[in-house]
């Protein structure tokens, strides 16, 4: 499955961006189509996509349909700059958007279709690197969603259980829903049923007794930034969970390309806890939860330090501690699209 | 507020068992009825009223209920056995529902009172007692909901938070949402704010990050079942809560009543964990948030070991490490009725 694409003009419809609708998963799998600069913006502002690399790939193709939409190279501006700016967070989007910018005008859609080749070889050269830290058999945890939904490609943590299932390791998959926005529940179960892995969800205060009980063999997770000692920060609910399996002995392993790592923090005490809004705690989906004027307390992400993680898992391979060796080392590697023989 | 109470005839109505029907917290605070012995036991079986100390006033009340409206000793047989079995697993039920029987059908009123005033004494010197462990300025954490709506007296843990707001602890509080039931969005946010105790709610997933970022002084929980060696099994998500605070530096405590206590229970290896319904993690109510098919693993609780725990806090003062001896010294101490100038 697909999760973002370019759809040329054909039998009287125009080109447009193809993608799974997010939010309508995971009930119904709904492939949509972005036909105007409007759409593509409300896509990714209103979560139709999201995930940082999955949000670069769907704007890179945004800025192919402006090419076409947009002959006039003011209007065409305009629609760059509302794409790039429809997350600004999205350190991706903005990346994406400006490589194909400055491949010119009549290469947008190659350079878009190139950025989405690289997402994928990353994305598998990392699951190949990763699968090999999976147990041959048994339990393994995970927390959010770091599947192909969040990559277009092949995942990153997720990516790497997969893989190492595709490569006949005999993995159960627990889940920790992920609240508050449930990223877990919603969108990691369903992208290990259709990859055919079992999978149970639990409860997030349930990992510490699940990895106890359901002897679980090691624990994966994305990031969402890396400090070069190896602090990472990632969704929220993270750093509980790499606790709970120090305490138990479990290794916490961390899979995120090196566009993840932040080469110039030294460490995680500087990074930006993002606060997000009181709602997403106090209530369910359409449900209210709790008083409607509690004061909430709903950080989007936590740092992990790096010496409670066994291995992070790149493009280029397993790094290990001490991370303040072999992350900086990391910087040296010639850029992944000279291996693929591009440049 | 009262939680559960017994209502005379008066003004033409018949006699009831009142309650807080705590299905409709937080939004609404309705005091309601048990007219008959089927409203009494659908309140119970219902969840209308929860927390296993409340439960079982609320079961004392019923039988005195059943007393008048019976007067034949089967019906009245059968509506004990009924309200005794309304929730077959809650120890304190059977226990509350024996007691009155025992005290004989001309006294089963006054022995309810008797059940509801020694559970607001118990609580009282425990709220009392742990007051002390308290910081005296700065945040606290705590899990679940073990205030006044779980005892039908002041509560355990959350009862000792409030004790100590009352005697000038300026303490801030911040609350486990505990899925899935939400017992602390739903309940424990709820008494906070009507006791006047400054608290902001939080994901489970961020427990960890706020102990670090919110400075927490000292965690405080309840406790389902405790060992003689401290191994304490409460609500699921504690025991990630208690390795967290021990990764951290926090002191982590216990409030409970010795009759929480299984003093022929060594370790905690021995506690048989209730699992619950797939559809509680699926969704929240209405809402449906993962696959409808999707395994779920759902512990009702989960087994601290006693090493993580500082302190248990009881109607007879703070039990400390060794628990081995501390805890078996508790069995010795006279019956608290006994305290109270009764029995």
């Amino acid at each position: 499955m697909e999760v973002a694409w370019w759809e040329a003009a054909e039998d009287g419809r125009p080109a447009a961006v193809g993608y799974i609708d997010q939010r309508r998963l995971p009930h119904d799998v709904v492939a949509a189509r972005a036909e105007t600069i409007d759409e593509v913006v409300a896509t990714i502002a209103g979560l139709g996509v999201r995930g940082a690399p999955c949000i670069g790939v769907f704007g890179a193709y945004g800025i192919a349909l402006a090419n076409l939409l947009h002959p006039d190279s003011g209007d065409f501006a305009r629609a760059a700059t509302r794409i790039r700016e429809a997350r600004p967070t999205a350190v991706n989007l903005a990346w994406a958007v400006d490589r194909v910018l400055a491949a010119g005008r009549d290469a947008s859609l190659r350079e878009a279709l190139a950025i989405h080749d690289e997402q994928r070889a990353v994305d598998r050269a990392m699951c190949a690197a990763g699968a090999e830290l999976m147990p041959l058999e048994g339990a393994v945890l995970t927390h959010c969603n770091t599947g192909p939904l969040a990559t277009a490609g092949t995942g990153t943590a997720l990516g790497v259980i997969i893989a190492a299932h595709e490569r006949g390791r005999k993995l159960h998959v627990y889940v920790d829903e992920t609240r508050p926005l449930l990223q877990g529940a919603r969108l990691t179960t369903f992208e290990l049923a259709r990859a055919g892995v079992p999978a149970t969800l639990i409860a997030d205060g349930a990992a510490a007794a699940t990895m106890r009980a359901k002897h679980v063999r090691a624990v994966i997770v994305g990031a969402d930034r890396i400090a070069t000692n190896g602090d990472t920060a990632n969704k929220i609910g993270t750093f509980g969970v790499a606790i709970a399996a120090a305490h138990l002995g479990i290794p916490f392993y961390v899979a995120a390309p090196r566009s993840t790592i932040d080469f110039a923090l030294h460490d995680g005490d500087g990074i930006h806890i993002e606060e997000r809004s009181a709602a997403e705690v106090r209530g369910f989906g359409p449900t209210s939860t709790a008083p409607h004027d509690v004061p909430v307390y709903n950080p989007a992400f936590d740092v992990t330090p790096g010496r409670l993680i066994a291995g992070i898992v790149t493009e280029y391979g397993i790094a290990r501690p001490p991370y303040d060796e072999s992350i900086p080392d990391l910087a040296t590697r010639p850029a992944f699209g000279m291996l693929l023989g591009r440049s």
